[in-house]
């Protein structure tokens, strides 16, 4: 596909791969790239053909983290026409700040809720060093499969910063509390090991088994599974994350058990199955969504 | 006890058995089955004489999941006279469905909230298959240990419906995101082994050891422990788990906490720990529940 | 530094060692105890000085529980003048509760809440026995280490109270629901394996090593990270941990990444990496929160 520039999007079979494609600057984040990951989601939820997607880095690393190359004033994004939020300055004449300014909105946020949006399973292949950005972006991405030769760090108190990109609701869901403090109370740079004794991958691969481990479990999804169950399953199973009540997803999945049990889907679901045969689900997400989706009330502050 | 023609319910000592009882079907779950276990945990919350509930299934399996004789119309509720939900249609003349019809509410989901509710410890003993609600009917229970033989499935996409009773919300906190999401999106049925590591088990043990296993945890509650403090307990941690803060919990407990204080057992668990003697503790689920309890609020949905 | 009776509170460079230190009672807890910990986080959090704090017991044990030696009275704290909740009865005339009244309020919430407002990150260095409070204490510090002697017990069902000090909320965020329960159910007493199997702890040392490890990590934070990123790094998530959205992790980040990327310890943070050198940040904990801080609503009920 075309009009990317940073990174790379491209088909095979039913499974879309995202390329964070900053090979001399080891992928480093941008402002440009921040736009091209939200482009590169909304055509791969607009597109009934994707049944998942893959996020990875061409070269040697997965992603550098922030761009360095503005140097010291790198975070100061009142100080700088390329940073990755854009818009007016949200600084009063009075040296205070609106808070509520659209240019506040931090860059790494803009894409890891674009990525919680996403009606496709997101595995990340973590082919090499993933910091800072390059670490928080993937925590909301479903399923995060490492190569030995990854490293991670959650290294913004060593910058001066704090974590981003939503990661301080994200990262103690993934692995913990008291693992996501230590991580980012240190900011030590870490290896695949720690990250998959520590609960942040599922599997450590040799590099040249990485892609290959992805593109599986995605196969493994597409040739099995109805695309609009996948669809409200991610987003039933993340939203849920944050509810306070069983009853929360009770209400939630009577609903949504009523209109699929009803569907096409479900009857070629049993019927494959009683067959032993492989199933050809109808609907599609993009015309097929049940009539209550989005549930989920608008938020006020996109 | 009498009354049940799909599960049976038995008592050993302080020891209750729900079994999932047809054999012929590996268990299937029926409409007919949902509302027994309902009644069932309604009959252990009230007697006084059950310390804890084990929940397994009889012969080879402990449940296949939805009864799939109906084939196609399996989960098409709105045409099925058996369906697990009953009551009248919500579809209104034009089609459309009202989703605060009793009749849409998941039956999965009306058995996983009563087990929430359960008074009791609730032991899953997982001795074979648990497929689709075999598997989600779990999650409400405390502990799940499994035979070498279990074998578990979230196949709800391969089936074209969605998660359900209520397991968007337990399975994440059980599991993590990531694992409850990869065995949704790819409706693979997996071993023990994988349900171990994975989390959802927390311990294997061989056929025979089974049911021994699950009885030596009941019985420990049962000889050390006040039931009043233990039913307490149990409402307080399944319910902080959707608490925003600590100081819910805070709140919760300086009542709980004051109000047992003074009681009998309180008094009964510090001498007899003093007196190094097993302790006989006078008070009782039935009667003796703190005058705050239960605490939360009515829900609106059920 | 002076004025505690119950514990110890001593300076190492940038490191605050907090000891329980009623070693003939196995330090057990005690109201004045309770008011001595919440002082030593109060001046912990003052002390610029201080970028990390250890909590752990003198002699052989960490913190033994609730003091006994009341006997049948211990926790009947209607009738205890020293009750380490304090303050006049909360018994209405009527003998009803009135529970809205701070003498209710648990004493060891009060520690922990303390604990979970706590600027500095804080290591339980837990050097032996750990039970009942002893125990619940730790769980609003940011990580655990257990030497090879260490005992934990959640021993309340067993002397006919419950799970306090907010124990309910932090429990099951630490080790997961079931194995909280569990250990809640039974009332037993544990060693440092099952606490590190069951995700307690996070590593197990010989008892020679456990203090060191625990200041290894203490001086890895203060040497590398920037204190004021590291107080807001602390606070987001914890925080966040109980917020229903991604999106209030990104309403908040965004607020904290454009304040944090103004200030000189984002320009140090950014240039010493850059030059490969010790960074020197110039702000303060005392001095230097940003404007939006403390952001959580006042609490009604402290």
């Amino acid at each position: 596909m075309t009009g990317f520039t940073q990174i790379a999007l491209e088909m095979d079979g039913p499974v879309a791969t995202i390329t964070l494609d900053r090979e001399a600057k080891l992928n480093a984040f941008t402002a440009t790239m921040m736009g091209e990951l939200i482009e590169a989601f909304d055509r791969t939820d607009a597109d009934d053909a994707v049944r998942a997607v893959i996020v990875t880095g061409r070269g040697r690393a997965f992603c550098a983290g922030a761009d360095l190359s503005a140097g010291a004033a790198t975070f100061d994004y009142d100080n700088r026409a390329d940073a990755p939020r854009g818009g007016e300055s949200p600084v009063r004449a009075d040296g205070s700040v609106d808070y509520g300014h659209d240019a506040v909105r931090d860059g790494g946020g803009r894409v890891t809720l674009r990525i919680f949006e996403s009606l496709k399973p997101v595995i990340a292949a973590v082919n090499g060093p993933a910091v800072g950005i390059g670490a928080t972006m993937q925590l909301a991405m479903d399923v995060r499969m490492a190569s030995e030769t990854a490293r991670f760090g959650f290294v913004f108190a060593r910058r001066g910063i704090v974590p981003e990109a939503a990661s301080s609701w994200f990262l103690p869901r993934l692995v913990g509390i008291s693992q996501a403090l230590e991580w980012c109370f240190s900011g030590r740079v870490f290896g695949a090991d720690e990250a998959l004794k520590g609960g942040l991958v599922r599997s450590v691969h040799a590099a040249a088994d990485l892609l290959p481990a992805a593109r599986a479990l995605a196969q493994e999804i597409a040739e099995n599974t109805a695309p609009v169950s996948v669809a409200l399953t991610r987003q039933m199973l993340w939203r849920m994350l944050g509810a306070a009540s069983p009853w929360d997803a009770h209400r939630l999945d009577s609903r949504a058990i009523w209109a699929r049990g009803r569907s096409g889907d479900a009857k070629e679901g049993v019927v494959s199955f009683l067959e032993k045969r492989v199933p050809s689900y109808p609907d599609r997400v993009s015309e097929n969504m049940p009539d209550f989706f989005p549930w989920w009330e608008e938020e006020q502050y996109k």
